[in-house]
């Protein structure tokens, strides 16, 4: 008998019709055999809903208070789904954070979990029962309704997976898997049958965003199986786990890409020790995150500095960055708001050599120009000119075979 | 420094604005210098927005799970008039019925209170902070959730002041006070100052739908002054306390009446003993509830029994009468679903005589003909047509000067 943690989204749960089909897929897991926890977001559409009424009151609402306003939102998908297992002969009993003892930190809006209480939902699952537990939500040391932010109902899933040390935690989403990229993009994308936590973490954070990186964070520090998975389709998804050692890794596992992106660059800095900080301190004060930084240092002693932002914040940080480069003395202050970042995935990098020439080569022969270029251990990322976007990540694509499904 | 202990109703909470109304009600009653608790009721419309929704998928649910759902109703309320109340500078905290150690038995949609741990609530009010419980909830023994009923925030209003020993429990709703008679009916009908416990408990089980009966049993046997006031206008409202020796009581205190009534009669039934549980045992296990009860013994050694049902209760009541009349061999089963009933209310008939004469004369001047009569301790009731309702409440009314106010 295996414990499966099952998660359902907002999306998923979002009618009494859709409730319904969630019970049934996981009354069909528990008849197969298994002991069943499923964790659920609020309705899609509950959260805004609740949020916008806290809105109407004050635009700066109490954080103890919102927290305890939202975190309704789940408690009402699980006592419906627990009624509709009930309804479909399956006991059923509904648990919200506070019931369940996910214990946080007081961190109202954003907490973190600290410590899961399975006690009680181990003695359900040995009666039979399947447990609903509300996610997103926990209790502090105090009793304070907390809630993890937004998503945060997959690391709920992921805790309890942990806590119980389940077998498997399943999140079923609205698609059917982690696809090599965005088949919107590219029509040939596949879905893939496993992925390395690491590879998610780059995939996510790149702007895929089927799962929530905190979660996934989280399965891998506590080695946790995550399968992701259609809530409307049925298939295997994809499962994520550490990589094994047997197993033949492809090279690239995936193409990420951002459209979200904008680059700023000062130049002509009088080059000088700490430069770096006195540039992105202020930056970093304002909130605003910097994703690639690129520094060159001409001839002259001056520099060249460049880093990228969320387009969102390009205004913003381009008027901080003017004040630094008067201050400075900095020659100019330049930016771009049309550029994406495309990034190459796969832990197979790590032990095969020319990954990077051969994607700059089928760049060149589309004649896309590379703007800015960062590397890591996993990960090959370019900024390039928004345009070639699309032509850029099919080129890729094709020049790593992303199209066909490798070898058994 | 006086503890005040205040209910709002789903209509004086309906919506943001009404919500910031209250706020600053409390508020001020804060800034009066009283130590001040909140109760409150889902937003009107939210309890049934929550049921359509259950129903949606399951037209019996699970009761644990509907308690689970409903209960998050006031959990929004609490949370957007605590955020109100911040807003305005008048620290505040929410608690649900879990947090507040509501101890309730473990009947679903029903639950008793049996127990509140004040201390929490204590330890606020000396911080200086406004404490907003949510109503109509409560935990059982094993921590799950549990609803005392519809317009159980009242009960949770009057338990938490009886826990607390709070000088006063306030019941803020759509009326302000207990009044003599429904002024639609008559327009002259006065707003009592002040109204003994026993006399409030019959006014509402006859229609006066002010308060809860559970709530006024509750704050008479834990003698907690309870006082009905308006969300909407200031005012006094009605004070419910036990009565005083001193005080020289009016020998009425009010009219009430129910358009809702139906009455049954079975005639000729041979007259044994067990008779009446005979008829009426029938009824009960329908779960009719039956009100006034009258048997009259003939000559002939048969006997005619006539009862009054809820209007609604009619037919069904009427069928499962014709079907005992046939096994007891009675010679026939008549019905009026036309009748009304009209109550005098007042622990001043228990010292003074005269009071039915003057009633029934009061109506044989209005030739209205009288159908049944009853009479308790502090109330006398009569069943009428009712096509004299509205003459007969306003004959009534004069006729025991409830048009002015009593003499101080």
């Amino acid at each position: 008998m295996a414990l499966i943690v099952q998660k359902y989204g907002g999306t998923s749960v979002g009618n009494a019709e859709r409730i319904e089909n969630v019970a049934r897929k996981v009354k069909a897991t528990a008849e197969a055999g298994n002991q069943v926890v499923v964790v659920v977001s609020a309705m899609s559409g509950e959260t805004n809903r609740l949020i916008d009424l806290a809105h109407q009151i004050t635009k700066s609402p109490d954080l103890r208070e919102y927290d305890v306003l939202v975190s309704t939102g789940e408690q009402v998908t699980i006592a419906l789904l627990s009624m509709a297992l009930n309804k479909l002969g399956c006991p059923a009993r509904s648990y919200t954070g506070t019931q369940v003892h996910i214990l946080t930190d007081s961190a109202y809006t954003k907490a973190r979990i600290l410590d899961i209480d399975e006690q009680a939902v181990r003695s359900d699952l040995e009666k039979g029962r399947v447990v609903v537990v509300a996610g997103f939500q926990g209790k502090d040391e105090n009793g304070n309704i907390t809630t993890l932010g937004r998503g945060g109902s997959d690391t709920t899933a992921v805790a309890m997976a942990a806590a119980l040390k389940a077998d498997e935690c399943q999140i079923y989403t609205d698609v059917d898997g982690v696809y090599t990229t965005d088949p919107r993009v590219v029509p040939t994308a596949r879905r893939l049958e496993r992925i390395t936590f690491e590879e998610m973490l780059e995939m996510a954070s790149l702007g895929s965003k089927v799962l929530q990186i905190r979660s996934v964070e989280f399965a891998g520090k506590y080695n946790v199986p995550l399968r992701v998975l259609s809530s409307f389709e049925e298939g295997p998804g994809t499962l994520i786990t550490y990589e094994e050692e047997k197993m033949e890794q492809p090279v690239i596992s995936g193409i990420a890409f951002n459209r979200d992106e904008a680059k700023l660059t000062i130049l002509g800095v009088p080059d000088q020790p700490g430069v770096a900080y006195k540039i992105l301190g202020p930056i970093g004060d304002a909130n605003i995150e910097v994703d690639m930084i690129i520094q060159n240092v001409a001839a002259d002693a001056t520099t060249d500095f460049t880093f990228t932002v969320n387009r969102g914040d390009f205004d913003k940080a381009r008027a901080i960055l003017q004040k630094v480069a008067n201050e400075l003395g900095a020659r100019e202050v330049s930016g771009d708001h049309s550029i994406v970042k495309i990034s190459l995935v796969g832990v197979g990098m790590r032990s095969h050599a020319g990954v990077a020439s051969t994607m700059f080569g089928a760049l060149a022969k589309e004649n896309i120009n590379i703007r800015m270029i960062s590397t890591s251990e996993i990960k090959i990322s370019v900024v390039v000119d928004e345009k070639y976007l699309e032509l850029g990540v099919r080129a890729l694509h094709t020049a790593f075979n992303l199209d066909q499904a490798p070898a058994a």
